[in-house]
């Protein structure tokens, strides 16, 4: 369902739904990606990975293994050319840092002589105690696993320590306002380490050619992403380093960083062939990089008639073993959907001998919804209020501001909390189950600020009146068609007219990656302005036919006519076969550099069912509903409404990273790691709220990250009007449900 | 040697002589060719070719090859969707009119099967009298090999006839220009058919996809060409076509016209997998086009001081089994050279059961002045004036006329002439054989009237301060350096800094082939022209980042500075890594449609040696003077000056298509079809003059083609001057050459 502000009729393109322009290749398995790359000569690379988490290396004897069959060239972090932390990450200098780090890599004829060769070096470590927790990370005696690392406190750079982050957000006065408060709750939540899941492991394909160039075939979710940092990596210009950039088998937010492509780059070099390596599922696991784990600690306070008048956070995030991680964008969404005029936010950047947190879809935001929207529930519980009635009384709208300062615009909190209210789900009452299973019903509420950044379109047309659109955006969730269809609707013609190429890094200009909510607003802005500028010349171009001045012409519905003489009229294909002679092929090429805009809202409606005897739950009913600001294809925003969703779910119910004391993962297989699949769900409804953005001009909002805001929170949510208990602790699996309902109720 | 009219200072990388961009690939052996692509699935198709030169075909049995071991599919003239000649050619339909004439083709699981069911399919044949020579042709009794066809009569549509043109050109009055002449002199020569003898067969891959569309991999001269080609023979739009065009290993010309690509998209249409063929060097000699066989006459007169008066021409070329044929061109060529107040010439293409000819490198112009430049020899010889005096006095300029119409503009005829008189060959005597050998020296001029057409270019400045550079043109003969030239000077960065990419038909603006000496001149002023909205975008930027105004900044030799601060300075280099923040990545795309202009003339001085006992010709000194309008790489330039000439010499001598009575090719393999090697050739010396071409801004002209246009003539001339003989037909083999040697010399 799609619920407008504005009049979608005015368009004839946006907001339909046609058959996306790479379904046919992605469905016949005609689509290529990484794993598909074949080269003549290709030798196949292997990785050795530290088996610790955290070990001095002593020493690395390569001989063995460089005198083995079919091994063309060995490589250790003597041949990265980069000293720095990131060149550090990718293959391990001084120590090991956690486990699967690689250590060492073979480039063979094929793949088994590789892996065989990885068993002939020999590696001597020193082992140290691993750190695997925030909290021991964050000992005052903790072991440092970084000793010249300087960490950011407050702006103060500070060492020896494995705090790499302190940041704070303030607004008003808290400690007044919470003076001055009628109720106040606490909580203190904690989310396991959890991976993105995708269904196609890391590859990377490299060649090193004799003019210092490196070619780099990959699935990413941004090749001039990879390009700057495999030159990064290896030390090189951007531009020696081309990336070809393949189809994606999920990335979530994990395929921005690179993790092979600069070892299979360097073992190029070293043997003179291109090298294509690619990940099992255990060193996805390992070493790739999953979602942070958090400790989350909310406090809130109302008024006497439910108006959050103070809240305060204390967010403590798990880097991994390097810095960077979610602290940043989880403190902006930690209170991003209330309007709480005393604000304190403290967040932490933890790091531990785990691998290198990565993005995973609104980075940082669900472990501060699960946390906020716990601390709301027990609030309006306590005040008796409508969960929905409370979000709307306390929710944040235009003028309002958020904890980092910018002033909120045009944003759909509200409208999205209404249109929840009115929803068939909302109105349905949860009926008791007949089978001796606890039934809940919960709501949450879930912010993600969304990108704007780089993009480039260059667009050309056809005499037959079709549209070549190249970009530099790769394709995750249906950004060909979303793209072509905004250069499609300013062009007067049909989404298939126009024929979207996702390009390389040498035939298009910088664009970012496709992260952060941000392709369809921002690569579709570029679309839209290079259409802009192919009307501009067609105008031009009819002007010369006609023999009459460009200003008397006008472009309407795909019609260009004289505002003089209504005679004087062709469509966009009539013109478009009759641009010979009049100066050329008519092209465009357009860029934007667009600021984070439109942030988007979701409030997400669960119903469970708790089995008290195996403390399992299903999932009933789940309804997403969602500010979107346009839909330019509803069907791929309720996709990744519906892919959001599911994830949630999973991180809410099932899934963690199980670690053993020494920090070896227990559960590195998708038998072990268990997500939900179709057979754990039911449909997840959609409702697309429309709040124009009015900073794009479709008024197109970033959809892809926020739906995975609410999901834990309403889960939990949902659990404690089922069960009488609060699970602070996700994944809120069946043992931790047992337990708690063998013992007494919270509140 | 490089002679120009204008100083070349001015500029910083044209002129100059970077390493090609491609050369790495190239002689590494890694770049892809048609020959190397390979699909997954692929398929192998092989064609069926008519063993007869004309046929009619009763019947063809496909039966037995379809249940053959491996085969998916089999197809015929019934499976091509167009009806037209084109369509007929690429597969006969009712009638074969050239051995080699595709009938049907196999697809199979390998190339073996797929030869093997060929001779299953059972072909019918009623066998017609084939027409192998122009004059037999044009007889009134002559069979029509198109019954249904209509020529172009001078403008008259004429059935029931093989002569396809007949066209006229007339200036002034030749009847009465010959009556007030001196001296009349008058030669019919002849041309055998000759092949371009590219080192790489055609290749054509194609996949049909269910949706209708087709992906053709091959090696062409034009994309874009390809994709029109296809489309039409498969009646779909063009943007149905998806053209990627791989390296090219010589076209010459050949390469404009496609053989294998439609077929093998309906072979795959019709097994649901991607097909691949390629022909053999015996299917490359019988069943593409090679230039077309002719016979020349001309007629000229000049008065007593040595000009000439009158000049009359009549051109028959073989335009083999269907109409298109260099007639055209060859009329403008004919007389360029020379301004003559009085012309007539009268052109004919004549169909005759052979392969359709195709271009070779200034189609036409080879043939003209063979015949053109032995009469001006023979008047020149008969008043006893210098040759080079002679074509001086005579020498077309602007503001003349060309026999077609247009008026001159800036050409170098007189330039090119001048500079091969101060020349150290023309300068040095040739000393007599001390082994008895006989040794002459020739001289010719030729012309090429140089295509313009359409031509798109897209640059993205990359942080580094190096320029992505995409174009349409394949590259042939170095066009990827020097059209990056082209713009690196426009941007003053060194022509490295620029790296350019040859696309596919989905990722740029359309542009036409690359032929007609047309890249360097139109793809260049693309480039240029993109180039010039760059710098303008520049300074845009620094005025922003300098916070004064657009018009303030200047950019001269790659610097952008202030007009008013001299301090506010950055080269382009830093400017680029200043770009983030000031409104998007840097991008353009720019096209040009632009007309002919600037042709070329080429003085070639050569100087043989002849045995008398054998009759062998050896060249012993080779000199091509030529105006190129403005060299941007002169490496590049020297290098398509010296194949011309060489090609040339090899048409001059040896080269020739020998066809029994039923029209079957008795030489078709590099064995027997015998081109010149580097040992039979001494170095070819270039001498370019650099006459301004006022069309194009660096003042290009086309270089490709104008090379092969005076080598036959030259040496025929040089043939007389060594054995006081004429030769009238190529190849002056020695056959030829002793026989004339035994009779009575003439003139």
């Amino acid at each position: 369902m799609v619920i407008s502000e504005q009049p979608t009729t005015q368009y004839k393109v946006i907001g339909t739904r046609p058959i996306r322009h790479d379904g046919l290749d992605k469905v016949t398995g005609r689509a290529v990606y990484g794993a598909d790359v074949r080269l003549p000569g290709l030798a196949f690379g292997a990785v050795l990975r530290s088996p610790h988490a955290h070990a001095r290396i002593i020493s690395i004897d390569t001989t063995q293994a460089q005198a083995a069959p079919g091994v063309l060239a060995v490589m250790t972090a003597q041949d990265v050319p980069a000293r720095n932390m990131d060149a550090d990450r990718i293959m391990a200098t001084e120590k090991v840092v956690y486990r699967g780090h690689p250590v060492a890599a073979v480039a063979a004829t094929d793949l088994n002589s590789a892996q065989q060769a990885l068993e002939l070096i020999e590696v001597k470590y020193e082992r140290l105690t691993p750190v695997l927790g925030i909290h021991e990370a964050m000992k005052p005696n903790a072991q440092v696993i970084h000793p010249n690392f300087k960490g950011d406190h407050l702006g103060e750079p500070v060492g020896n320590t494995n705090l790499a982050t302190h940041l704070r957000y303030e607004l008003g006065d808290v400690e007044n306002g919470f003076k001055n408060c009628y109720a106040i709750a606490e909580r203190e939540v904690d989310l396991a380490t959890v991976h993105q899941g995708y269904i196609e492991p890391h590859t990377g394909t490299a060649r090193w050619d004799e003019n210092g160039r490196v070619t780099v075939w990959t699935s990413t979710q941004g090749a001039f992403g990879v390009r700057d940092s495999v030159a990064n990596a290896l030390d090189l210009p951007q531009s020696k380093v081309l990336v070809c950039p393949l189809e994606i088998g999920g990335g979530f937010g994990a395929k921005l960083a690179v993790y092979l492509e600069p070892l299979a780059a360097i073992l190029s070099r070293k043997c003179g062939r291109p090298v294509k390596m690619y990940m099992d599922r255990q060193a996805v696991f390992e070493a790739t990089g999953p979602a942070a784990a958090a400790t989350i600690k909310i406090k809130m306070g109302v008024d006497q008639e439910g108006r959050i008048q103070a809240a305060q956070a204390d967010l403590r995030y798990d880097a991994g073993a390097y810095p960077g991680s979610p602290v940043q964008a989880g403190a902006v969404c930690c209170f991003a959907a209330y309007d709480i005029p005393n604000l304190l936010i403290d967040g932490y950047a933890v790091m531990t001998t785990k691998p290198k947190t990565a993005a995973y879809r609104a980075p940082g935001s669900t472990h501060v919804a699960y946390g906020v929207e716990a601390v709301v529930d027990q609030l309006r519980t306590k005040l008796g209020i409508d969960p929905i009635e409370f979000r709307i009384r306390n929710a944040s709208h235009e003028g309002g501001r958020r904890a980092d300062g910018p002033m909120w615009g045009p944003i759909g909190t509200k409208q999205v909390l209404e249109t929840a209210r009115e929803s068939s789900h909302w109105n349905s009452p949860l009926e008791p189950s007949n089978t001796g299973k606890l039934r809940g019903r919960g709501v949450a509420t879930g912010f993600w600020r969304n990108a704007g950044r780089r993009s480039s379109v260059d667009l050309a047309v056809n005499y037959d009146g079709t549209v070549a659109l190249t970009e530099g955006s790769v394709d995750i969730g249906g950004t060909r068609a979303a793209i072509a269809m905004q250069a499609a609707e300013v062009l007067g013609i049909p989404a298939e007219d126009v024929i979207p190429s996702v390009v390389n890094t040498d035939s298009i200009g910088y664009t970012d990656n496709t992260g952060g909510s941000r392709t369809c607003y921002a690569t579709g802005f570029a679309a839209y302005r290079a259409a802009e500028i192919v009307v501009q010349e067609m105008k031009r171009r009819a002007a010369m036919l006609w023999e009459i001045d460009d200003n008397d012409i006008q472009h309407r519905d795909g019609v260009f006519q004289s505002a003089s003489d209504p005679e004087l009229r062709m469509n966009f294909k009539q013109l478009a076969s009759r641009l010979q002679g009049t100066g050329g092929p008519v092209t465009a090429a357009a860029s934007v550099d667009v600021s984070e805009a439109g942030g988007a809202f979701a409030t997400h409606l669960v119903d469970i069912e708790v089995d008290p005897d195996t403390g399992k739950t299903d999932v009933l009913r789940f309804t997403a509903v969602q500010d979107v600001g346009r839909a330019i294809h509803p069907s791929y925003v309720e996709g990744q409404m519906q892919g959001g969703a599911v994830q949630g779910i999973g991180w809410a119910l099932n899934e963690e990273y199980v670690l053993d004391e020494q920090g070896e993962m227990q559960n590195s297989s998708f038998l072990d790691y268990r997500m939900p699949t179709s057979l754990d769900l039911p449909p997840i409804d959609t409702i697309l709220v429309e709040v124009h953005n009015p900073v794009h001009p479709y008024g197109v909002r970033g959809v892809g990250e926020v739906p995975i805001a609410p999901p834990v929170g309403a889960i939990a949510n949902a659990l404690h009007d089922a069960t009488g208990h609060r699970f602070d602790s996700a994944p809120m699996k069946p043992g931790r449900i047992l337990q708690a309902m063998g013992a007494v109720k919270d509140q």
